[in-house]
């Protein structure tokens, strides 16, 4: 397998990328039927996991976020606005860069 | 509350930013217990889908990705790599970068 491109998308790039390759098949799946499909992929990266091909477990969890990706791309939800609301700020329990809730609220 | 800060993470800054919050947490809970709130941020997902809250469902995304980017701290994967190889240079199934495989395969 050729070595990975020096590539580090960013959330909305990536966001993008999978909607340019995949929305017109997303959009006539729906939510429903794609929420199945990351299903399998959980599935798939849990057993990856479980076993020791680090290759296949990279390739996993491509997998979830590239599903993850689609359904808000179905759904119309911004993942890096998303992601910058609830963690750009720090923890969202105790709003500090490292996290110090206690164990009971996060183990 | 407070509207969406600019920011657009990179991929591989979101999982440094994930690290540095809770790595230590992480990595005492470990891949399975990880899992378990992994399961968890998806069944809320699941839940929001069904439902007309957009915050809540926008937050629900950010969520399941910053618990995916958990697991993959604890198990040592780099997701900005694993997301260029599988997906950096168009469909993995047809290589295009707008998808044209087959619906028996892609559907």
């Amino acid at each position: 397998m050729a070595p990975s491109p020096p590539v580090d998308f960013s959330i909305a790039d990536l966001q993008r990328h999978i909607r340019v390759m995949y929305f017109e098949k997303d959009a006539a799946r729906g939510v429903e039927g794609t929420f199945m499909w990351l299903m399998e992929e959980i599935g798939e990266l849990s057993t990856a996991l479980r076993g020791n091909d680090r290759e296949n477990l990279a390739e996993e969890f491509a997998d979830v976020i590239a599903w993850l990706a689609t359904i808000a791309n179905v759904v119309d939800i911004d993942l890096a606005a998303a992601l910058a609301t609830k963690y750009g700020s720090g923890c969202p329990g105790c709003k500090k860069l490292v996290c110090i809730c206690p164990n009971e609220e996060k183990p």
